[in-house]
C-alpha cells in the first residue's frame, strides 16, 4: 500500500466520520425534538385536567355552608392558579425548548451539502491525479501535456484543499454551536422553566395550604344545624308560620316544626343568608364529562 | 292552615334539606372524584414523556464526546429522578385522594338508606294519626278503642320522633365527616403530596442545572478536532500507516491524512479512548417511536 492510498482512505474516512456525526445529530435531536413536544402536549393536557378539579371544586363550594364555600373556593383559586403556571411553562417550552430543536433538521441538512461539495472538490483532484498518471504512461515525452496535467492537477488540489478546510472549519463550527445550544440554551432553558414552574407551584400551594386550613367545621356545623333544626323565634306568630309555610322556603319552614329537637348549642342568632346556597343544584357542569375518551370511573357508587 | 298542617310540611321541608344534601355531595364528590383521577393519569402520563425524555437524552449521551457525555448523562439521571418522584406522586394521590373520594359514593348510599328509614317511621306516625281521628268521629264513645289508637299513636311517634333524632345525629356526623375529611385528609393530602413533589423537582433540577454546566465545551471541541484532524505522530511508520488503513478505525487512520490542516492550537497529547463513542450508531431505540398515536411531528427536517 502507498502512501498515497493511506491518503485515499483517510480522506474518505474522514468523511465518514463528518458524515456519521451529522447523521447522529440529527437522528438524536430528532427523537429528543420529538419526547420533549410531546412532553410538553402531555403538560398541556395536565393543566386542562387541573383546571378541571379547580372547576369541579368550585361549583361544589358554591353549594357548601358559609366556611366551606370560601375555603374551598380559595383552594379552587390556588388551583386554577397552578395551572396557569402550567400554562405558561407550555408556552415557554415550546418556544424556548421545542423550536429550536426543530431547527436542527435545517442545520444538519446544510452541513451535510457542505459535506457534499467538499467530497466533489476531493473526487476531481483524483480524477486529476489519474489523468496526470495516464498522460505520463501514454505520453511520457509529451512535456506539455504533462505540464498542463499537472498544472490542472495542481489548481484541483488546491480547491480540494480549500474545500476540505472549508469543511473542517464548518464542522468545528457546527459541534461548538450544538454544544453551546445544548447547554447555553435548550436543556438550561428547559431546566429553568421547569424550576419556575416548580417554585411558583410550591409558592402557591402554600396559599392553598393554609385556605384550606381557614375552613372552620364548627361554624359551618353550627350553620347547617340551624337549617336543619333551626332554633325556635320567640316572636313567631300563627302569621309567621302561616306566611312561612307558604313561601316554601327550606329554612323559614322549618322553624314551624317548633323546638322539639334543638338542642341548646344551636341556639344562635345565625345568619342564614347563605341559606340558598345549601340547596342551590348546579346542575350546568355537564361539559365536565367531555373529552375522556381513556378515563374509566374510578367512582363507583 | 293548622300548626299540625305546618308540622307536616316542616317535616317533609327537612327530609327535602336532607335529601337534597346527600345528593348534592353525592354528585359533587363523584365529579371531584372523577376530575382528580383524571389529573392522577395525566401525571402518570407526564411521567411516562419525562422517561421518554430522559431516555432519548441518554442515549444521544453514549454517542457523544466526553464531557457532553457525562454532563448528559447525569441531565437525564436528574431528569429520570424528578419522574421518580412524580411516580411516588401518582400512587399516593391515588390512595390518599382518589381512593378515599369513591368510597363517598357508599357512604351517601347509607345517608339515604338512613333517611328513609327515618321518613317510613314518620309515614306511620301520620298513619296512627288518621286512625285516631277517624276512630273518634266514628264510634266517639268507644274509649277502648279510642284509648287502643290513642296508645298506637304514642307509640308510633316515639318511633317517628325517635328516628329523626336519629337521622339529625347521623346527618351531623355526615356533614362533620365529610368537612373533616375535605380539610384534614383530601385536599389537605392533595395539597401535601404536590409540595412534596414540587420540592423535590425543585432540587432535583437544581442538580441538573449544575451538571449541565459542568459540560467544558472546549475539551470537547478539542476532543472533536483531534478526531477530524489528528495531530501527526512522529513516530508513525509506513506500517502503522498500513495497519491503521486495514483496521478502517476512523481515528488511527485519519492520522495518516498527514498534518495539512491541523492548526498549531489542536496539538496535544488528546486521550482517544472515547472515540469509539463518536461513530457508535446506536440503532436499538426503536421503541421510542411508539404510542405516540396523537403525535404530530414537531421536527421537520
Amino acid at each position: 500500500m502507498t502512501s498515497r492510498g493511506a491518503e485515499v482512505r483517510a480522506r474518505e474516512n474522514q468523511s465518514k466520520f463528518v458524515q456519521s456525526r451529522i447523521d447522529n445529530i440529527e437522528k438524536h435531536y430528532a427523537e429528543i425534538c420529538q419526547e420533549f413536544a410531546s412532553y410538553t402536549r402531555k403538560t398541556g393536557r395536565l393543566r386542562d385536567k387541573g383546571d378541571a378539579v379547580a372547576k369541579a371544586v368550585l361549583l361544589y363550594a358554591d353549594s357548601e355552608t358559609p366556611s366551606m364555600k370560601t375555603g374551598l373556593t380559595g383552594f379552587a383559586e390556588c388551583l386554577s392558579s397552578v395551572q396557569d403556571y402550567r400554562n405558561a411553562e407550555v408556552d415557554r417550552l415550546e418556544r424556548k425548548v421545542v423550536t429550536p430543536l426543530t431547527l436542527y433538521g435545517t442545520e444538519c441538512k446544510h452541513a451535510k451539502s457542505d459535506l457534499k461539495a467538499s467530497f466533489a472538490a476531493y473526487g476531481k483532484e483524483q480524477k486529476q491525479q489519474k489523468r496526470l498518471e495516464q498522460v505520463r504512461l501514454k505520453n511520457p515525452s509529451d512535456r506539455h501535456q504533462i505540464s498542463q496535467a499537472e498544472s490542472e492537477l495542481q489548481k484541483a488540489s488546491v480547491d480540494a484543499t480549500r474545500s476540505t478546510k472549508a469543511l473542517e472549519d464548518e464542522m468545528d463550527r457546527f459541534e461548538k454551536k450544538k454544544m453551546q445550544d445544548i447547554k447555553q440554551t435548550i436543556l438550561r432553558d428547559f431546566v429553568q422553566i421547569e424550576m419556575v414552574f416548580h417554585a411558583k407551584a410550591l409558592e402557591v400551594y402554600t396559599q392553598a395550604f393554609q385556605t384550606l386550613m381557614s375552613i372552620s367545621e364548627d361554624d359551618d356545623l353550627e350553620e347547617f344545624r340551624n337549617s336543619l333544626r333551626p332554633p325556635s323565634t320567640p316572636g313567631t306568630s300563627r302569621l309567621d308560620l302561616v306566611r312561612a309555610g307558604s313561601k316554601g322556603s327550606l329554612n323559614s319552614t322549618s322553624r314551624s316544626t317548633g323546638n322539639r329537637h334543638t338542642p341548646s348549642t344551636d341556639r344562635r342568632n345565625g345568619s342564614h343568608h347563605d341559606n340558598h346556597n345549601m340547596t342551590n343544584h348546579d346542575d350546568d357542569d355537564d361539559d365536565e364529562e367531555t373529552d375522556e375518551d381513556e378515563d374509566d370511573s374510578y367512582y363507583r357508587s
